[in-house]
């Protein structure tokens, strides 16, 4: 049984990659982990890049491999890093996205109210308990309560192993080659500078290339028009088939998404021990994915409410809204001018019309909330932050840049 | 909205796809085969390669493009294909795995009684339906009834589209690097010969190169021992849910499952009218995929069941039996000293022991079936069999290789 | 002997290659264009990238490559190109550099003082006489007066297919991967407007990311500090073998070689008619490749003059100077410095020493020559630069950056 | 200084390649080795594959990176490997190919009558002089005298580390992307069973895949037509090079080239201390690569001597003979008819006329010289040839295959 655990993993991406030690094998053999098998790395883009049907159950894994990678680096650099360390610090790397919601981010704050986050750190606390406290030091880094700092940075900075191994993963699978980015020269000139994690000079160009590649995906990927289009629709489908449940309304969902349909879960539900039909909100949380909302949009397409059969027909045969960008938030005249030609073309009801309009604001905050700048260091040890290292004006690259979208029927552009 | 049809996919394997054509765009577009995003290429595989969460639609696509470079190929070594011939032979390829069930062969047999050749015709027919009769030659080529045979063999034979197609994405997605073939040569050396496809002489290493390659991923992805008892798991998991409706029993399904659980539909009603709910039931079929099947999978990993609950969480968390290969069918006493410790270890009831070891038979035979010889073209004209082209001797690599097998739980090993 | 014409070659990069016409076949087979198999596409990097060896010849064809896909993409969005003018820009572009001089641009002005440029023309005119004027139309795109100015700057502008493709090549066999661009998207985003190449709005991150990748390779590879003392290195060595005749010593040279060490050809003595041992000055011209430079420095490690000696020596076994950048010119005081230091170390004659010491400036001036800005079409038909349309500022990217450099002997770094 | 000697090298087939050792870094600054920068792998094969322009010092250090790799999976499988093993197997494979003449084994025995092997003996115990014995022990298993049998098997064997890179870095260079072999999976399947290197059995269908790679890329790439017809042309115009200067002709030939045209080197040349213009034989081999040989013939177009200044345009310009291949010799009839026309269209002294015509036989001997059955490990202790262990006859694949050729001017087809 031993040597299986020293297991080696064929990924399309990296090649075979080698687990290297029995907590990490018999973490990814947990149920909880074994969950985001179905959860997609980036949720409804796969209508849109047909390719995207990557998991967080292999990003996760993608992660461990950098990290062993770096770790490595920075030891052959005369850094001290215990192999205590090293395993804390590849655990952490493992479980950080372990509280995803299905649809990674898009449902958060529909289907439950408290932030993924939080629940990853629940999760770990749970683990921690079954493995007999062997996540302690883990649990610190990720937190970043451990001494050594760095650490947490390489779980969680602007150059941390999730963002490197995202940024690839998504490249790879989506077919949008030119996202990718140097990983294996970024992660060797990887360095450690007064307990931070910084670049050696070498990299300077490297970490432009890297910055430019995060954009491009952004703004070609993340922020595609017919993707938000999608996300924003699935929120709307969830919020509608909430309030007809709490109208009185039925509908169809497996037994596991039935229960946080009908409620409305906070942080405070997720800490305390109410139970539900024997399982506390956590344990019914680790029983829900991506294919619980799938399934039941599917079955939605035949229920009465016309909102609801509308918009999941709209998703599961992929006839997505429009999405128009602007600098400027739509204004009212422009927002009642839409609404008229919905009433007047897609359903009468007003009430109901606002559901076909989805405006809002995007940024690329998301990929900034772990904000810490780049910093370079020089072989005279002086650091510097990428931007002043630069001869580029790089400062644009971590503004939030915000762009306001209307979503509507596609059929209203005939008009 | 017409330069829109003319659109671009990016696909990882190939890179951007253009599809070319309108009905082919329409086709892509329509629901029926927007199903096909939700039923993975290669099934339960991604319990063993992380990245193989690859679809039958990304790999639809693909055989289209393909059969794009094909046609050209052969235009350009002067022989006459129409434009109608080519939007008929590339409607035929898109459409030619239309009615695969979820986990795509796996389930044939299991939860229908007719092949999912049949329902693809049928489908083409539904659709040419509401197509106005335009895939009317297309549905000619699939049947293999239009005059140029040779158009027939590029969507089934041994060197159609199809198999250039899911041997390298198969292998791209995997990970299996070593299962690449070498498509571009492959396809520039084909040619025709008395209305029969043929290989150019030149390209013989390139066939003896896929042969090989075929037989590789074979053996390492198709038939790994870890899918074969995952996917009889599977099977067994139908097969007892299907029991217990039949004994009375209740167990959670979404509608659509319902229907093919608590009926046993055969060729016969397929063709039939008879409605269920106010659908035929080939339009129930359509709205099934894979994640109807793995949600309830999950679900019933808490039905009072003791056979069906614990082969639910056997699949959900991956904790997969042992799988062992044999020249020769596993003898009674073997079967018999299995089950004695099954029913000491796992489950005492032999009733319900026998649920827990799994024994048959698999063959490379699904890979043969459009059994075709490929024919190898000298530049004298003449032909020959790539058996006789070869100095190598290939004819053990289309032979029926037939191993038994018996599949049991994993505890067992350490009695 | 027609079919052949039309034949596809491997391109490690590319991939298949199909030359598609028979004039640019028999280019390619002519003399002229063959010397190019021994002129190296980056000249000594590879004494830094052991994979650099790829050629001039390579580069061409894969520019031709390119500019098949580009006419392509600019016809099928409604632009008017003739078969005559998609010629003609095919072999402007194959025979862009056809004047390179050994070594490339390293030894212009060292071994003749004429630009590679002017020479390509006069070789291009040659071909002309010899080819009975077809190649009129692509000398007129080349010297751009022909009235379609977009054709010229397919072949010279920032997006011609030049730079597409030695980013790609150089990137491709120096391994530095980071440096790769996203040539398809690129080139599926050129377009036309007023008569001016242009790029389609959604292009303009790909645009970004070409501007990168280009800066990244132009620090990393094209100005690699052992690259640029090696280069200087072979011209001091040049120089230094041209003293030695002017000064009456002898030194071996292959019979070629010999013509230029032995006289100073200027532009008028390529375009006059004088004849040396019955040929003229760009016929011998056309007889000089990267091999007569090697084979003689190897000999020259033996010649009595101990400056020529040991330079040679140093490039030959790769012992090269030591290579500082600096902001500003190297004082008067350091450069003193230096000279002292190997008057001390390596050799005492002061007259001699200055070869050891080298100075200069470099500059990305070589990336701009042919100037001229990326423009970007919006939906709406406006055309915005580059630098106004990106909201990041990449004006830096078109600056010229100056560094001043010194090299010296490594062995000084010890005293 | 110490730092720098760990330094990573740019590898376009491999990536980022570690050297990790002192040594290894100072054999290969030395001069010695550093010839092999100009020692094309695939000699003229760029005749055919313009981007196979790489050299054996890539390749040798591609063989270093794959040993270091080899050596870690079998630590790995605890296999005693001591660290003065592992440098002295790293050694032995990156001064394996030293001796080569320039174009590799095609100018063996026209330039001088020895072989590369010993040649490379040679030269690793003159190296081994100047490195204090440091090399004794690389000498030892490179002469198969250590007791590890197995060490000297990754050096020379079916499955040495040679053969793994030379196969992927031709491929990778030739573009013939059908040769790649999944050197990742052979090298983790690699094992040792009593003293010899074996592979496990898992890993049988990557050995299969690996030897029909190979014989792919030998008939495809190695025995190319158009490359035997340059190889053999090549050998001619050598001998015809010596004859001329035999007969008190005179011709150019850079010093180094033309000490070995005047004299004719055996073996015992080479081992004795016969000095020649200052430097004994062995020295003056240590100077000699391929560029000496193209300037030659570059120049020797213009000889007076008919045969040679016709052979020597052939090659410059790429005007090569047309080759046959037949089972049988070339009939004593059909070799008159060949030359009756060459005495007629090309040459009309008979005498001459022959070295037009160039008959013989090429096998795939070269391939197998170092021949060692590859034993494949069994579970269960047992071994067995990789002929038994496959259920495909693959016993053709290590046959010795003799094909005969006959080569003439292209311009005989006309008539």
């Amino acid at each position: 049984m031993h040597l299986n655990k020293k297991k080696i993993i064929n990924d399309p991406v990296f090649g075979f990659i080698n687990l290297q030690s029995d907590i990490i094998f018999d973490l990814l053999e947990h149920p909880i982990f074994q969950r985001l098998r179905h959860i997609k790395q980036l949720g409804l883009s796969y209508l849109v890049f047909p390719g995207a049907n990557h998991t967080r159950f292999e990003h996760a894994i993608g992660t461990v491999h950098l990290m062993r990678q770096a770790i490595s680096v920075l030891q052959i650099k005369g850094h001290e890093i215990t192999d205590e360390e090293a395993e804390a610090v590849a655990i952490a790397i493992l479980l950080h996205d372990i509280g995803h919601a299905p649809f990674s981010h898009v449902l958060e704050n529909t289907l439950v109210n408290i932030s993924h986050e939080e629940i990853s750190l629940m999760l770990m606390q749970e683990l921690n308990r079954e493995f007999n406290s062997k996540l302690d030091l883990a649990i610190k880094v990720f937190t970043n309560k451990y001494k050594k700092q760095f650490l947490h940075q390489l779980v969680a900075s602007q150059l941390d192993m999730d963002r490197l191994d995202y940024l690839s993963r998504d490249s790879f699978f989506t077919g949008v080659v030119e996202g990718t980015i140097g990983i294996d020269r970024i992660i060797k000139m990887l360095n450690i500078h007064n307990d931070q994690l910084v670049v050696d000079v070498k990299g300077i160009y490297s970490i432009e290339k890297f910055l430019i590649s995060r954009r491009l995906m952004y703004w070609q990927v993340y922020l595609h028009k017919t993707v938000v289009a999608a996300e924003f629709l699935l929120i709307n489908v969830l919020k509608r088939a909430k309030e007809i449940i709490t109208n009185g309304g039925e509908l169809f969902a497996p037994p596991t998404l039935n229960v946080f349909l009908t409620n409305n879960f906070t942080a405070e539900d997720f800490h305390s021990n109410i139970e539900i039909q024997g399982k506390n909100v956590l344990q019914w949380y680790t029983l829900l994915d991506d294919n619980d909302i799938l399934i039941s949009i599917k079955e939605w397409q035949n229920h009465p409410d016309p909102v609801l059969s509308q918009m999941a027909k709209s998703i599961t045969n992929r006839k997505l809204p429009r999405t128009k960008f602007s600098d400027k938030p739509i204004s009212p005249a422009k927002e009642q001018k839409y609404l008229k030609q919905i009433e007047k073309h897609i359903i009468s009801d007003p009430d109901l019309a606002k559901y076909f309009l989805m405006t809002g604001v995007i940024t690329n905050n998301a990929y900034n909330k772990h904000y810490e700048n780049i910093s370079v260091l020089y072989k005279d040890g002086t650091v510097k932050e990428i931007n002043d290292a630069s001869d580029i004006n790089l400062s644009t690259l971590s503004k939030t840049v915000k762009k306001y979208f209307v979503c509507y029927p596609k059929e209203l552009d005939i008009y």
